[in-house]
């Protein structure tokens, strides 16, 4: 019997709140943690990895301990690139460090992601290779969230750099996710790496898809105001495509207004990514890295049935009839 | 034929710069952890953990990478701290946030800490213990810097909890690295035990002999200014068992002393440890830790010649005849 994402989702809930004690002093250490591991969130990550154990056998121990891991680290990241990114709000509510303090801020990082260590130090089966695997999604992880700082202060960034960090920045972990589970369940390495290469392109096709919908999702749909990436001037898969593809004169618009912040800047960037082909090319890249996600979970040699969780979680998280 | 500080610090040395190949980008990532690890520093916890390998064995090549771990873990953590301490030098020179900026320090200090435990997950023998051990020094490790930012604002800090920080932010650690070398060494528990109890030892009287020096040491010999503790109204043994010791009126001068900033503070605080016998007290425990820590390593079960080494290290970080 499969589980579903909802059931998985509340299982991992249940399980992971008796797995993380993390214990009462010094508190503004451990108050932090408890902070942000409350404010939930969607944990895909742990779901995920419990997901590519239960394509094998049934859900082990050793899944239970790798999706608490993915989790932790995750948050762990959470909290030192709010810092970084300055931001003041997650998920409605204060940033670990706009509650805490920069020192509570880095210091409960620090500590959640030797938690998460110590939770993937459980595992019972196949040991040194989780442990390779998660190593290098996590230094993935640092140099992504480095290379996005980077491109910040950056002019000349080119889309396959966009799309190398958003690939380590985002995917990596998704990807090491599923890989981990299918490692406790006993999966082969070729399996294995079906499944962390249908992760892979299944996270950079949420990204953009991400990038799309924040310049022409609907606002009700995605619960932010529309536009906040044009605001920033951050460099999205439209805006460097754009730049790409605009002739001198638009190219020179697109400069002018990102240069500026009044009140028409959304519309007219807008109207710059649709004039430009932006916005049907960075559709046209969400379908081939979502196509290429479906093929290299059609190819992990388990039996279709099996597959179906993960289907229908790509299928949510990409929002499309396939 | 055992090894010296000397030999095993030259060692490891050349080693480490082999096995630390960080990539060249992105280098605002990889390069302040080049950075830090070039000034240097006496490289103690890696030679603690090579001779905690060759008190059993010949040393190994898993020694070589526990070593490589810790002496990582130790740099992510006085980066991060040096953020934390609003810290401008170390070592003489321009700390990694004063340098590169804290999104650097924050993230190369993440990175190092991940590198860290790659190193010790390429180890053969013994890996699950030698990852709990490890694991454990390092929440143990920031439990304690916890405890030492929340005791700057606390005016009611006891001598046991100040003992109890600096065991976790200094000694563990030291105590791990023993202790890891010991178990790649093939130790039994009962030596691991021992050699851990030596290490934590030894690391609390360094600890109270750094307090009594900054304070009473001769400026030549520990090459920074005398009374720096002092100045910063820092809760050392001493000024705790200043407070702890003194009469009415003493307490009252020392609280007033602490309010000011004036010229004459460090020699009138250092005339009220005297006054008080914080100055003598101190100096006992030392000798009472530095016993126990002596102890400890006479119980470890191994012929008195192999200890020699450790002997030796212990006698001159102590600078004591012995």
């Amino acid at each position: 019997m499969m589980h579903s994402f909802e059931q998985l989702a509340k299982q991992f809930e249940e399980r992971f709140g008796g797995m993380m004690p993390f214990p009462g002093a010094p508190g503004m250490l451990y108050g932090p943690c408890r902070y942000i591991l409350e404010v939930g969130g969607k944990r895909i990550r742990p779901v995920l990895c419990l997901m590519g154990n239960e394509l094998f056998d049934t859900i082990s121990e050793d899944a239970w301990h790798a999706a608490a891991c993915v989790e932790l680290f995750h948050n762990f990241t959470l909290i030192h690139d709010d810092i970084m990114d300055k931001a003041p709000l997650r998920r409605g509510r204060a940033t670990v460090h706009t509650k805490f303090g920069l020192t509570a801020g880095i210091l409960s990082g620090d500590v959640m992601a030797i938690y998460a260590y110590q939770q993937l130090s459980l595992v019972k089966t196949a040991l040194p290779e989780m442990l390779r695997v998660f190593n290098r999604a996590a230094i993935e992880v640092c140099e992504g969230q480095q290379w996005d700082m980077d491109f910040e202060t950056r002019t000349d960034v080119r889309i396959d750099e966009y799309m190398h960090m958003i690939a380590l920045k985002t995917s990596v972990l998704l990807a090491a996710s599923l890989r981990l589970g299918a490692l406790a369940g006993g999966a082969t390495e070729g399996n294995a790496e079906k499944l962390y290469e249908f992760g892979r392109n299944l996270g950079i096709a949420f990204q953009l898809q991400d990038d799309y919908l924040d310049a022409f999702g609907l606002p009700d749909k995605t619960g932010k105001q529309n536009g906040g990436d044009i605001r920033d001037n951050k460099k999205t898969v439209l805006l460097l495509t754009a730049l790409e593809q605009a002739s001198p004169s638009q190219r020179a618009e697109i400069l002018q207004w990102m240069e500026r912040d009044s009140p028409g800047k959304v519309e007219a960037m807008l109207a710059l990514f649709r004039a430009t082909g932006a916005d049907g090319r960075c559709r046209e890249m969400v379908a081939q890295y979502s196509d290429k996600a479906f093929a290299c979970l059609e190819d992990v040699a388990v039996v279709s049935r099996r597959k179906e969780p993960l289907m229908t979680l790509a299928r949510y998280l990409l929002q499309r009839e396939h």
